[in-house]
């Protein structure tokens, strides 16, 4: 990247590089107005805002490509964004990269109901997946709160998580096939309707969760579900977090399939009551919540058997849309509650380790002064954990990040288990992988993308 | 590596390092008895041969290390190898590489039945991992015919697949995480119990299925599955394959969990019964014959609700091991009958091409003077069929397997769908890659072994 010194300089020294993306994709889409580059260098959370020479916005693979060549030649760096609905910064450029938004390649192409397929452009948001899907009797097998935004491109990218990982898997487990342009303009293609493919590296696992840095991602070929037949939902009164999941185990040895099995708080039902104007959802207060969802026979009968572990429940037969509001309406509770933008942190820990973890971090937080409310709810199955911090100032930010992370790190866990590091969890990528592991990662980058010019500042630097 | 010309300048070379290799692992744990290290440079399938300059058995990850690091520092390359037990010359050396086994790396360390992993060595077979596993309630997610044999190491060095792909998805899916000795003999650690860890690329996933070109595994944490509580299984005779794909997706529809789904034909139910003496396991013969096991419901609702697909089906209860024994003896029956060596092609096309693949193959193989005898059968669920021709001379494989591979790439299907690409399918990867794909697969390589010292023969080279 030619150095910039100010905005001014900066726009000098893209001009030539920018007559010729307008070339490429028409001067329509090279944005580089400050008005309309605002809203794609600033996340939603408004944590994480930056600027950009220009937002580029290709129409087809070709274009990226050509776009990705024009940039290698350039030297100029690259920071692709899909929906813009990450958590930790990662689509949004430092100062002065491109911006490459892949949200105009947003054809679904086919839904194949016998291979159980969708192929479809980057830029597709993951409601319509859910819904070409569904309209064959079929499902996606990711789903998150931001399906209205976010992207194909974006959630392969970022190997998104979500409330479904606990019976379709990862991501990274729906990808198929993709169409990938590497950083100096080629098109890397690993494109084939089939189950297993056993025949060399698996470039397209390697890929999803790359959060930009290998290459940009420009068509999927992702895997469809067969949606439960019939869905029951529990909300479950439980003393602890072991009798959340000795229930769950319990859930699962009788042969049901756990569809979701999500953890709340007294603290957090609490909140979204007094947001939403909830009434209790159990008659008896406790400290914890299980939302359970399965599959395959009744929930009620294994709830009956299991008096040691269910202090109250409440059943109701799926979607049950009223249990799961409790639920789905913590994210925008504690974004309404707290005076700052909430601290977002998305941890993981042995499942084995998840209650000692949360008694410790209770302890670490009580220890402070003032002591941080924390509102922390997630998706059990997987020891998968949001801990959010409310009201924190920007220069406590660091400070409370490092607690939590290094107390998560104590428990053997992970720095995010769902968000990917992005610039928000770069500093501290050391708790979770080892230095030889580091440099495994920059060896790979540096094969891929020996410039370094794709999303330069994200992961191992 | 030296240059070798003969069998003896090879001994004489490879001396020193064969006396520093010593030092590390133990005399007794280097071979070079021709008696002794025929076991290993043979493939059991008797289709691989080759020499090495001789076999090292290290006992722990630092001789592993070690042993890497020597022969790094020597510029001699290895081949490792776990149970011999590969279908396609994947760990047989081809000429005087150093046989790495990591066959002493039979620890069981850990089964956690909370978190639900087993932490074991790469050398410990599938099959102590089964019973490890079972002796907790719970199970290995992979199971093959080899299993006694197979290591853990082996089955995620080749991402092998199996009859529970179905149900728990491919190798790949069950690692949780690695310990891998690179080329230079600096070990990887990706070591987390963790269901969920996002945070950079998943080099995991890279190694698995790398087939030894990228690192030596030496401890794998894998994932272990609640087993279904009732199964059933099925034997069901159908008229073509698309009545058996049309009542596989009649079965998940209905909420049944398939557990297993292989296909089989009129000629493979006829030679098993030749050469095991059964009963004819139908009362009317059929083109094809389905195996289906399920879990979440029974059986005979859903096929009786079939007439239009169901010919004649017989139901019994799980494991059903008189119905599962028509297709296990497959690969016995046919490795009897063949006056030669099969000739083993494990392919896959999308599941409605299968239909058509397999017409067609009929038809290439009709079409030739002398017509070769086939048998095949597979994971239907997956489209992935194993193709064996039978009495095949040494002197028509090639051409042989270029007809095969030519018409399942015709129906855009993989040259490997499980057993990996070895020295069998190297020259056909471009029928499964594209020359952009191999480039940036040769780069990951490179830039992990930039030497080329880990099984040098094997994949793009």
């Amino acid at each position: 990247m030619a150095a910039v010194e100010s905005r001014d300089n900066q726009v000098v020294a893209a001009a030539p590089l920018l007559a010729e993306l307008a070339d490429i994709v028409g001067a329509a889409h090279v944005l580089s107005d400050p008005d309309l580059v605002a809203g794609y260098v600033t996340d939603w959370t408004g944590q994480w805002r930056g600027a950009a020479a220009a937002v580029v916005r290709p129409g087809d693979a070709d274009e990226v490509a050509a776009v990705l060549a024009a940039c290698h030649r350039a030297g100029w760096p690259v920071v692709p964004q899909g929906g813009n609905t990450g958590l930790v910064g990662g689509s949004i450029p430092m100062e002065g990269e491109i911006l490459l938004s892949t949200t105009r390649l947003d054809q679904v192409e086919t839904v194949d109901p016998v291979g159980r397929t969708i192929a479809a452009g980057a830029g597709v948001t993951v409601a319509r997946a859910q819904a070409a899907a569904r309209a064959h009797g079929l499902d996606f097998g990711v789903d998150l709160a931001s399906r209205e935004s976010a992207t194909l491109g974006g959630i392969v990218a970022t190997n998104a998580g979500g409330i479904r990982v606990v019976k379709h898997g990862d991501t990274r487990r729906q990808v198929v096939g993709v169409e990938a342009v590497l950083a100096d303009g080629r098109v890397l293609t690993r494109w084939k309707h089939l189950a297993k493919d056993n025949v060399g590296y698996d470039l397209p696992g390697l890929l999803t969760g790359s959060e930009g840095t290998l290459a940009v991602i420009t068509r999927v070929l992702m895997r469809l579900v067969v949606p439960a037949t019939e869905t029951q939902v529990a909300l479950v009164g439980v003393l602890d977090v072991g009798s959340a999941l000795t229930l769950l185990d319990r859930l699962e040895r009788a042969g049901r399939t756990l569809e979701a099995a999500e953890l709340m708080t007294a603290d957090g039902i609490a909140l979204v009551r007094a947001v939403h104007g909830l009434r209790a959802p159990l008659s008896e207060d406790t400290e914890f919540v299980l939302l359970v969802e399965v599959s395959g026979g009744t929930l009620a009968e294994v709830l009956a058997e299991a008096p040691d572990l269910v202090i109250d429940a409440v059943v109701e037969p799926g979607p049950a849309r009223r249990l799961w509001e409790y639920r789905e309406a913590h994210t925008e509770s504690i974004s309404a509650e707290s005076a700052t933008p909430p601290l977002k942190l998305d941890i993981s820990t042995p499942v084995g380790e998840l209650a000692s973890f949360l008694l410790g971090l209770d302890a670490d937080l009580a220890a402070l002064d003032p002591a941080p409310r924390a509102i922390t709810f997630g998706h059990l199955g997987e020891g998968n954990m949001h801990v959010n911090l409310l009201d924190v100032p920007d220069d406590r930010r660091e400070e409370l990040t490092d607690l939590v992370l290094a107390r998560v790190a104590a428990h053997g866990g992970s720095i995010s288990a769902e968000h990917g590091v992005g610039r928000a969890k770069a500093q501290w990528i050391g708790l979770s992988r080892t230095e030889i592991d580091i440099d495994v990662m920059r060896s790979v980058r540096a094969a891929l993308d020996p410039a370094k010019l794709l999303n330069p500042a994200i992961l191992p630097s």
